[in-house]
């Protein structure tokens, strides 16, 4: 018997061979009608898709990109994670590309990118980034998703979290164990997500009656060790408590509170995104605010598929995904452990 | 004045364009008496290599592959940033692709790799490899480097470290510290690295006149959580020391211990590999054998790149950097406390 190719395929069912290659791909050009047709034949006839002979043809490199900020972020070896196990059903492989933060080198791998080696994108943008073109153009050709950490006015398919309610949520649970100084690590503060972190922090301040106070925000780095800034503030300010932006500072932050002696979490409370993998190790263990980040991986790619087989259509939409506020001894004292 | 171009460097010199390309790019093809004549020529011209141009040209993707097992391990992503230091000095952007030591994920990438798409490739194999015919193919085409996770009998560079010696170390510590029935977590034992491990650790117990027990070693999978396995272990056998081979088994060592309320180091000292990013933080804080993660990284890109631009040979040679010991409180004694 001949293989079964999608070329017998449409001759048995007097249809184009586009056809039937859109219709196993259930593109949305189909109607349901003729997939259903062309589902039932391929399924009698035992068809199967010769993928290699289908990427010749289509000259279709079978990849997909992540850029991503960095690796060494529990976060984001975990979204990648949840776009791997999404690309295995689909056969393609997953680049990771790291920014370190730095949007000339993004601006780089955009353009690189453009050439069409990959067949679709998934960004979690870097904080300094200030511009949008390279992504408009980037999109313009190739199909886009982006994830976590997004900027204002971007078009396209974004998976967040909600950050302006978690924020809002830890920095209450900060205030409900008595904490009336609450430092703030600040970082990716250029970008959508960073600047709804803040606002988070700043109305549950205000919806307490606490003043804002500016001497309390210290902007970090997302790349190099602040270490010594971070000391500093603490030493300086002397705050009751501490909401970390991202986990990166929560480290240089414990090492602080070890290095002045501090007790967590006697003289400060701390809490920390997102999703280091060691919080409940951690001495003491560490109160996280953490992102369902595989999740946010999955539906990012899941999406990028859609586009990519023409199952979906590109288009201006956010999609948010909640976070959860995992309470440790790092936030809590002897005398509020009620959780 | 027309751009200076390596055409108008040839025609000055006499030379064909190739000659003048490989001197500018330091090629142990050409003498050294050229490459001053072309070096001085360059410079007093100023001449500006046009990277973009030249890619079009020679069809250079300017772009080295990385492939991991896995990169939510702090020793690869910091081997990655000291790869990503030396390809930024040449202009080169670095992929990453994750086998999650799967083989076959392995093999799918390397075959996709065949075609050219980048200049060089890094290689940490996956520890479930049991063939090299995949990486000899390859080879023959790319340029290619193994670092850390190597096995038997691949041709070409390898940057490892000191696997038997750091190994033998630190079961020689533990028994300094008194452990008579040191448990071994065991992964990588199909490849090089992990048997080297291995020895290191079975010859130290060898020579202290401790029985090798095969209960005490336990095997564990690098990609899934292994927490029941190894608190089984810990329950029945009841160990006074562990050598953990990786560090994606110290954590759920830890939360094994948490959960049976044994006291580390009290009722169990602990030492592991490898680069920890929270290993002083830990609740103890956890002995490790700290591989120079950076340097690997570093010294295999800048063997790699030396390849690619024909600066050095691609030959069967083995380069060894040493991994330290660093001493905490998860394998000392209050009475021991005297490094």
């Amino acid at each position: 018997m001949p293989p079964i190719t999608l070329k017998v395929l449409a001759k048995e069912l007097n249809m184009s061979i586009a056809t039937v290659s859109k219709a196993l791909r259930d593109s949305y050009e189909i109607s349901a009608d003729t997939k259903e047709k062309v589902c039932a034949l391929a399924k009698k006839l035992n068809y199967e898709p010769n993928s290699s002979a289908c990427n010749l043809r289509s000259n279709v490199a079978k990849t997909i990109a992540v850029i991503i900020p960095g690796i060494a972020n529990n976060f984001f070896s975990l979204a990648i994670k949840g776009i791997e196990e999404v690309a295995r059903k689909y056969n393609y492989h997953v680049l990771v590309y790291q920014t370190h933060d730095d949007s000339e080198l993004e601006i780089s791998f955009t353009n690189a990118l453009l050439n069409g080696r990959v067949d679709g994108i998934l960004i979690s943008v870097s904080s300094n980034t200030d511009q949008i073109e390279h992504f408009t153009s980037l999109s313009n050709k190739i199909p886009v998703v982006f994830f976590d950490r997004t900027f204002d006015g971007i078009p396209g398919f974004k998976i967040i979290t909600d950050d302006y309610d978690s924020t809002y949520k830890a920095t209450r649970h900060l205030i409900d164990r008595n904490c009336q100084k609450i430092g703030y690590l600040l970082t990716l503060d250029h970008i959508l997500t960073g600047k709804q972190r803040l606002c988070g922090y700043a109305d549950a301040l205000k919806d307490r009656d606490i003043q804002y106070n500016e001497a309390l925000i210290i902007t970090c780095d997302t790349q190099t060790k602040n270490y010594q800034t971070i000391k500093s503030f603490i030493e300086t300010q002397k705050p009751d408590g501490i909401i970390s932006s991202i986990e990166e500072l929560v480290l240089p932050c414990y090492s602080a509170c070890q290095e002045l002696q501090l007790n967590i979490p006697g003289d400060l409370k701390i809490v920390s995104f997102s999703n280091l993998n060691t919080a409940a190790l951690l001495n003491p263990s560490l109160t996280t605010i953490t992102q369902p980040a595989f999740e946010i991986g999955e539906k990012a790619a899941t999406i990028l598929f859609g586009i990519i087989n023409k199952t979906a259509i590109a288009c201006d939409e956010t999609i948010v995904l909640k976070s959860e506020l995992i309470l440790r001894d790092s936030s809590l004292t002897n005398t509020f452990i009620t959780q």
